[in-house]
């Protein structure tokens, strides 16, 4: 079980300072949550996750599910012991990756394959290679090509077995372009499939219910009182926003407006850095992202004078090359490593180089939300 | 410079127990030395490249002259700053990727381009995409296809800029399938290359001679007794050997029979745990092999009972996938991580497994020889 206390609420905003307790540990919020989609932030190990400074991972339910399998995570002991992560971790419903990864995406999000899975998704609202039913949608695994099904009543007892100390209601999360008519439709099986949730948990983790709605006014603020009418622990917010910031924006706020002031709000799959202020100062307590480690891995860091992109020659020589990525940052990275060498690794296909800028991205977003506490701390936000 | 004393001889065999003094510390012998390609460890940081117990790295003044160039390098203040590596390291000459490797087999060494790459070579000796003179060979570049010129100048005046403790001469490593005939004259080149390194040499860096003369006992004997002639530092015991083991030991044996007792011997590009024993009762004092970090990319762990195939399902459940890798091992992964954990990471393809094997197996080599540097001391090898 979970405990969340608001210590402090912002004059100048909805934005507020949180404690979250947890059984693996205490969560300063606002708080930005590293994703470790298959029980591990990538390239990193337990102890460099430590050492970014991350306060709450969350993992993958579908990932996990199909590789190792959930059955595995509990005979080991649940994810911390698994993985050997003595943080508070949250897992999602795999919701979010039946529904819009189930079919392809996955292996490789190439733009084709993605406008080629839109095209299917779109075709009449219902995505045409799952088959979705009132109790939840059929899909076929892309480690086995078997077929699999997966319901509130699977995902609840998936997330049980991996033994998270957050976890999620199962929800379908429609695409921004959906109709009303189909988003309507799909928030009702949300709701259903949220009761059903809350009535098969038997464990003590805490369960979050999601907001859904996609980008209809009407529709989130219903599905916000539904969900907080619900006796859920916190709330997550769903769907997939499309890249209108200004709409992302207004979609939160009508939810948190609607959302009880004493439980935490998780905002599912958004943390670009230029977004985190505009998240928090909608009310956002807790907002998840693979920005950092995704970005790392194509050679960018990001760093207090804008993104460095390490691929680039120009990083190689000269005196930039001697400075560190970012001379304000204090991570293990920019203490003993410059900007020649990092892209001299990148450039050079080295792994490590992958590595260290992760660990870099890392620390610098979660730094990033330490100053975005601070200045709520000095009534600035 | 360099100093070194050998403080046991064992009565046994040819072993020897050694302190190799340098610039950058002190490095016990007999020593493995893990392979730094280009200037990193694979996966590893520089941190964690200590934290394995490495006493020394060997880089490869091939791959650092084409990526990133010697001369940043140089503008760094040397490989050791430039890649924050504070222990001693080597670099070899260039001469074994030039002649093996220069035109091909480096962009992914399959095996059709391996045997291609063979043929190549093979057909009257000498290999047809090079161009050898009398003052080294000519070459293409992989990195942008331009022709590229390395002799015993060109390295010599690379490894300065690129600051190792200790280099080698530039030698011509012969095939081992090379004829008699083409091997004695290569072996008079790679000598008068020898003479040319000691001459151009102007830093304080170590520099070792190569000892080539392929699988032939009186050019290997004519090679040793040619180096060993010359003031050199150390020597290196160069050449591809083949498959056979015996043939390779008694190789070994010839040329160190001849060397002088008192300069440190370092066997270029050999070390299999198999093989190391056997290495070191022929007189070897230092060697280098990818194989820890090779195999690790490749999801496999040494152990102290035997190899373990990580991307086995069998690693994944039951009670063997509580244990660590290796019980007996009391390395950063061994004491946190579990086999299933590890064979997850290397069965979902993340990075952060291939980091745990790097670190396990390059650990695990390298107490493998401080095993048998205690065993020299027991007197018992």
């Amino acid at each position: 079980m979970i405990d969340f206390k608001v210590t402090k609420r912002s004059k100048r905003s909805s934005a507020r300072l949180g404690v979250l307790e947890t059984p693996h540990g205490i969560v300063e919020t606002p708080c930005f949550v590293p994703v470790a989609t298959q029980a591990t932030v990538k390239t990193l190990d337990s102890e460099e996750i430590m050492e970014t400074g991350s306060q709450m991972l969350i993992s993958n339910t579908f990932h996990l599910h199909l590789k190792p399998g959930e059955k595995i995570l509990k005979n080991h002991g649940g994810i911390h012991k698994f993985a050997n992560l003595n943080l508070p971790i949250m897992t999602d419903s795999g919701g979010f990756q039946v529904f819009s990864l189930g079919f392809g995406r996955d292996h490789g999000a190439s733009k084709v394959e993605k406008s080629a899975r839109e095209e299917v998704i779109m075709k009449g609202d219902q995505p045409k290679l799952l088959k979705i039913t009132e109790d939840g949608v059929e899909f076929t695994s892309y480690v086995d090509g078997s077929k699999i099904f997966m319901g509130p009543k699977e995902s609840i007892k998936i997330q049980e077995s991996i033994g998270a100390d957050i976890i999620f209601a199962f929800d379908e999360c429609t695409s921004p372009t959906a109709t009303k008519e189909y988003t309507a439709e799909s928030l009702l099986k949300t709701n259903r499939w949220a009761d059903i949730c809350l009535k098969v948990r038997k464990s003590d983790q805490a369960l979050y219910g999601i907001v859904q709605g996609g980008k209809y006014r009407d529709l989130r603020v219903e599905s916000a009182r539904f969900t907080a009418s619900r006796p859920f622990d916190g709330f997550g917010i769903g769907g997939e926003f499309g890249g209108d910031k200004a709409q992302m924006v207004k979609m939160i706020e009508w939810v948190t407006a609607e959302l009880p002031e004493n439980r935490p709000r998780h905002l599912l799959g958004i943390g670009y850095l230029e977004d985190m202020e505009m998240i928090v100062k909608a009310g956002v307590d807790t907002f998840d992202c693979t920005v950092p480690t995704h970005y790392a891995r194509h050679g960018n860091a990001f760093t207090s004078k804008g993104k460095i992109d390490c691929t680039k020659t120009k990083y190689l020589s000269g005196a930039v090359s001697k400075q560190p990525l970012d001379p304000e940052c204090d991570c293990f990275v920019c203490q003993n490593h410059t900007k020649g060498y990092l892209a001299h690794l990148i450039r050079a296909h080295e792994i490590t180089g992958l590595k260290l800028l992760s660990f870099h991205n890392v620390y610098f977003f979660n730094n990033y939300v330490a100053e975005i506490r601070k200045k709520i701390k000095k009534g600035l936000l």
